[in-house]
């Protein structure tokens, strides 16, 4: 790929204003690379170099920029301009950019819209956020089951220009209540004269508008769908969801998953486009709470001062201590977190889990207890010369690190269950929330052994 | 869905032995539903199941089979049922088969292709792990420059049957050079009469056999690509990458961004699959690791014994300036490690990232440190009575956690972008590794700024 070279060239030609040679060469130009082109210039400047595009190139290139770059050109336009670019989108790429849109422009582009086009807007609009109604298209073909391959194809002729696309056609009564699924391959692979009925598979995988657009990408991915059929609740067919839509929902969770692992309040834009305040805000309520619950820690080891004072060489393992259990717990509450949203585990699995996690807590438990009593024993006693590090006193260490590997796990596997179980996203029982807990039951374990085994306080 | 109440329906067929009526539900399944069926019965009950599939639906419930099972089933077939199969399978799958199974039973497999599958499955076996040759299949439909539509379809209807997908055909000369690409639906809104090389792009995007897979996967979704040409390095066609491919290449890599986020080794297989022994020589090496560093931890801490034992107030402190820092570092970190991923930033980025992450510690640092303030005043010297933390006790305190902050988003986002440049995998720069680091910074902030402000020691 030579994109790179393309936009120093491009940006060159803009800025010594070579704009007929500038036309010539973006027309060769894909429409996701012009958007990529549009978004490094100043807003001047792509208006300018926006209005030179074809009047189909523009309304593509349109759906893939940025919601800030597609209103900055809106400003830009007449609305003349802006009824074309409406009319030409996708009616899901339309409500994409007019979910993010402020009010004032939002009025203005359904102002500039057809009558029916306002109307089709103005339903997708009423899809609640994250829906699989809020991620469909509208533009699909649907036949109807007395028809011949034949007319099929004459009827995808007429009418398949301005779909999302055709080969996945839907086949419904005259209520428009979903019968079927034929495919192109389907029709080609059949003679010209035979019938729909006889050819669709009339078993179709769909989902519901008010499903969670996650539940329908997972759908699309589990069957390997090209484009999935969304229908109301009397299954009268709405719309269908196409793969790039499913697949961008997909990397979206994803996302938002390993942000809410990160004690970040999941946000929709791209790090670069997020303001400061914006990202402020995004992180402050978890760390603010985290540093809050942290408090607890601190008092466990303050009421274990006394301890703490009679065996000073007890202090340097906290933060190991601390660390280990963090990333234990982590290790168990991330991949369970990842299971359960991928459906690999259920709720129902949460014995096997927990077995699981046991003895893998042990194995690992057992490992770094042995490292750690070698490693503490040679390196800080023997090497360092740290006498008051007692057997006693490595024994209470490493058989604290044993108990906090199992209960970090135990509890790093169980809590995003349970979350799971109650509803919740367990994404946010994810190492942050884990650490915290796992501190205090650390701490708790140490110094309880330490009284007992060590004999201080 | 009711696939779970079907589940249940089916298992219990089995189990009081009712094939006719068995076989007659299973041939209205998906095959991906019938696929999670096998996977929950026993061995001996799946190869008595599997036997009963059409041999059609045989190979395409086989595709969608854990390697586990895939196994079970071969090693229960004769050779004749290996052989159809392998030869009904698409070499995509077979290929992704074989290489997880063990020597014996690979080499079993392919004694039992035809020498022309052999040869393909040979010739994709040896594509590197996770290239785009690996993930790509040879079942796709090429079509010559001067054939017409009309000419096209009738090759399509010829050939297509057994072709992964039908809906982009590439264009290719005489010694298999990639010369256009023409989709199913520019057939459609084509003349009967048109030729091919008026109609195609030429503009094709494509990738290299030795490309990255999530590259290639990143590619697809980028231009929205149904599905996207291989070549080799002579620009000839060998292959093309699916769609549904390419999802799975972008839900895998998550999985193993999110796996190393938690100093987890990657693995590919589901977590209830995995054994005992193998998650734990997945989790293993990163606690070490890390435990071993936050030895460094504990020997600083060791270090300010004596500044410890003048203020004892200060070792409460610990476990939440420690949590803060690390959770703050994290943010910083996996929010720049998703945004490498995605290709939303560049190493060119470096200085936007670190100017604004400044500016977004100062903010929460500023914040958490102004509410500490106030909370340690009120709740823990007021409301507990603890007289022996002093303002300036409370002043070290909180300005150790807001430069703790400002440290720790720093590394946390420079780390990740410096490991990217030099060609590592920016993921394993997140939390675990990010907190081992800013506890010894804070701790060390921590008793400088004590042994300066406190005149302890």
């Amino acid at each position: 790929m030579n994109i790179e070279i393309h936009m120093e060239e491009l940006k060159e030609l803009v800025e010594t204003k070579q704009f007929r040679k500038l036309k010539f060469v973006l027309e060769k130009l894909n429409e996701a690379d012009i958007a990529d082109f549009l978004e490094d210039l100043s807003s001047e400047q792509a208006t300018l170099v926006f209005r030179m595009l074809s009047k189909d190139l523009a309304s593509d290139v349109f759906a893939y920029l940025p919601v800030e770059v597609q209103r900055e050109l809106i400003n830009g336009m007449t609305d003349n301009e802006v009824q074309n670019i409406v009319e030409d989108l996708f009616v899901d790429d339309a409500v994409d950019m007019l979910e993010e849109l402020p009010a004032s422009v939002v009025r203005r582009v359904l102002e500039n819209a057809k009558p029916d086009t306002r109307k089709t807007i103005n339903q997708f609009l009423n899809y609640p956020d994250n829906s699989a109604g809020s991620i469909m298209t509208a533009e699909y073909i649907a036949l109807h089951k007395d028809m011949t391959v034949s007319q099929s194809f004459d009827y995808i002729r007429a009418h398949g220009q301005n779909k999302e696309t055709i080969y996945i056609l839907l086949v419904i009564d005259k209520s428009r209540h979903l019968e079927g699924v034929v495919s192109v391959k389907d029709l080609l692979m059949h003679k010209y004269e035979d019938h729909i009925q006889d050819i669709m598979n009339t078993n179709v995988i769909n989902c519901y508008t008010t499903d969670d657009q996650e539940e329908a990408a997972n759908l699309m991915k589990k069957y390997d769908l090209m484009s999935l059929a969304v229908v109301d609740k009397e299954n009268r067919l709405v719309g269908i969801i196409t793969v790039d839509d499913a697949v961008d929902v997909l990397q979206e969770e994803a996302t938002e998953d390993i942000q809410k692992m990160a004690a970040i309040v999941p946000n929709e834009q791209t790090y670069l486009r997020t303001g400061v305040f914006d990202t402020w805000k995004a992180r402050i309520p978890w760390l603010m709470l985290l540093m809050v619950s942290a408090t607890f820690t601190g008092l466990i080891i303050d009421s274990f001062e006394a301890a703490l004072s009679a065996c000073v060489a007890l202090t340097g393992f906290i933060p190991m201590l601390m660390d280990t259990g963090g990333n234990s717990g982590s290790q168990a509450s991330v991949t369970v977190i990842r299971g359960l949203s991928l459906g690999e585990i259920e709720f129902r699995d949460i014995l096997q889990v927990i077995w699981k996690e046991v003895r893998v807590a042990l194995c690992c438990g057992v490992t770094l207890a042995a490292v750690n009593f070698v490693k503490i024993w040679i390196v800080d006693r023997t090497l360092f010369g740290r006498t008051e590090i007692t057997l006693a006193v490595d024994a209470v260490v490493c058989l604290t690190l044993m108990l906090t590997i199992i209960c970090a796990k135990l509890i790093g596997c169980t809590l995003p269950m349970l979350t799971y179980k109650l509803g919740f996203d367990p994404a946010v029982m994810a190492s942050p929330f884990i650490t915290t807990i796992v501190d205090a039951v650390s701490l708790l374990i140490y110094f309880e052994l330490a009284k007992t085994l060590l004999d201080v306080l």
